[in-house]
């Protein structure tokens, strides 16, 4: 089958969910007019084959990865979605069919997000498929929500349940593990889909604004990531473990093995945010993600000391793990 | 040799370059406020090994072309560059050489355009080095040049000499070609540097805001990327091919083989400026360029009809190639 040049390419997969400013992806560039009184949030992240999803992943699957990601950097920052740049360097064995339901799966997010592509670039790659998304949001001027303006006494609050991506991945390299093999089919789907898809908390984006001293999003490990809100001077900070939420699933895979434990406390792909509220915030924070449809759980909070970020179980006794987080940069998918 | 986490690499390479709103690119996100009354003008350009550069290429140039070819677009668009992402999926084998080196060519050229480091994202890459940036640059509000803003009766100009980084890539490919040969020492070094490290052409945004009708930049050869500017309706454009201006060096490699006039006009990586300038702006447009230390020549012109771009050899002949612009994502680097 023929394969179209790039620029047919463009024309019939992404010109259909250009918006406006994309100038029909027709142009060297995109133009947006941010408006005014706001500032612009801007993130990018990349994911390549075999390290952040699997060559054999449904391509609509691995589009709607790629944005959510990038969406979620958004709703921790307290952003709301502009648009997006696509950067997609394809291998050498791409299809037409798949490129379709690539593109469709983009659309369907760029739609539901309100996030429409405003332009990008499409090569060959060196190799396997890789993705870079450059996403833009707008917050009222000096408003975005940072990562490291935490006090000692703020409560620390996450979204959703943790670690279901983590185990999802494992289940994806281990299937046959002991303590795979004791979930439900039901448990084994849930923490499959949370790996494949995260669901960015772009709803919360309003509440983060108006009530968080500080916020991020979860990818890398629950644990190493709160410890990168701490920096010298601003003290550390305590979570208990038996108030992190778990899903029905990841539970019956503590139940099964309990250094699941760490998988849920350390592994990577959350996409969940970790919010830092002060205290009297906590009420008016808790009361708008409950009207955003957004479950949120109390964790923790910052301390004065010790200047580090501490686990305890249930017991009050510090947990350790091996590793603290996940680096998708040396670890694999 | 221990080679560093991500967030080791980032502080010791990248946060010395990162500029305001880049937050020390210890955040989610960066945060840019654009000047009131201004717009955003944005694009995103990827390169990968062995198709935009050779892995052997020296790692400061790659990074320096990665920046350049990337402010080329903003500079076609007549936009003041305000700073980058950096998106970098590093190959197993990184060196922490190779990623110094890297990282010092990028800051030089930072500094040079005035162009820092926001944010990015660092990964393993599927396999060959992949580099992706997205540049962001301002322009008043409503003044962006865009591409296909052409009417009948435009002059065609461009900037510097076009067809030197197409050689350069043919040297590369072909060293011991007779038309290669045949060269001087100093001739061949002229177009392998040019192919190496373009000359984005920045200092002429603000003649462009002020003269052009339309302009992009020239990136997959003359003919191909001028018959972008065309859409149904606003008529064709012819140039003169003995207008185009070209370096000693390519005149060099044209006397020695016509058939290298084809690689000069469709060949790509010039990364060179087309405008097009109504005929009133014209003296306008060649003062403000002078005064701006770039070379313009003037090389055709939008025509009413044939709706299509034609090319004129000496005798007024029009010139026929077999492929009229070289496409990046089918052909090798």
């Amino acid at each position: 089958m023929r394969r179209p040049a790039e620029f047919e390419l463009i024309a019939r997969y992404f010109a259909p969910m250009a918006g406006p400013g994309a100038l029909g992806l027709l142009d060297d560039a995109a133009v947006i007019t941010p408006p005014a009184g706001h500032d612009l949030v801007i993130s990018k992240d990349m994911l390549a084959a075999g390290r952040h999803f699997f060559n054999s992943d449904p391509p609509d699957m691995i589009a709607r990865k790629a944005l959510r990601v990038n969406l979620s950097d958004l709703a921790a920052k307290g952003a709301r979605p502009l648009g997006f740049l696509l950067g997609l360097a394809l291998p050498a064995d791409w299809t037409p069919q798949w490129l379709k339901a690539f593109a469709r799966g983009l659309s369907q997010d760029a739609e539901a997000f309100r996030c429409p592509l405003l332009g990008g670039d499409t090569i060959r790659a060196a190799d396997g498929l890789t993705l870079s998304i450059t996403v833009f949001g707008v917050v009222p001027a000096g408003r975005m929500v940072k990562r490291r303006t935490v006090r000692p006494g703020d409560q620390l609050y996450v979204t959703g349940t943790i670690g279901d991506a983590a185990l999802g991945l494992l289940l994806r390299l281990e299937p046959q593990a002991a303590w795979a093999a004791a979930l439900s089919e039901r448990h084994r789907r849930h923490l499959l889909k949370r790996y494949l898809l995260p669901e960015p908390r772009n709803a919360l984006s309003g509440a983060l604004v108006k009530c968080a001293r500080a916020a991020m999003d979860i990818s890398d490990g629950l644990i190493g990531d709160a410890a990168k809100m701490l920096r010298r001077g601003n003290g550390g900070l305590v979570i208990n473990a038996a108030d992190v939420p778990l899903s029905p699933a990841a539970r019956a895979a503590v139940n099964a093995n309990p250094a699941r434990l760490e998988t849920i406390l350390t592994g990577g792909d959350d996409y969940e945010i970790l919010a830092a509220i002060a205290p009297e915030r906590c009420a008016a924070f808790e009361r708008q993600a409950a009207r955003a449809g957004i479950a949120v759980a109390r964790i923790g909070e910052m301390t004065e000391r010790p200047a580090r970020a501490v686990i305890l179980d249930a017991g009050g006794r510090p947990l350790r793990f091996a590793r603290a987080a996940h680096d998708h940069f040396a670890g694999s998918a």
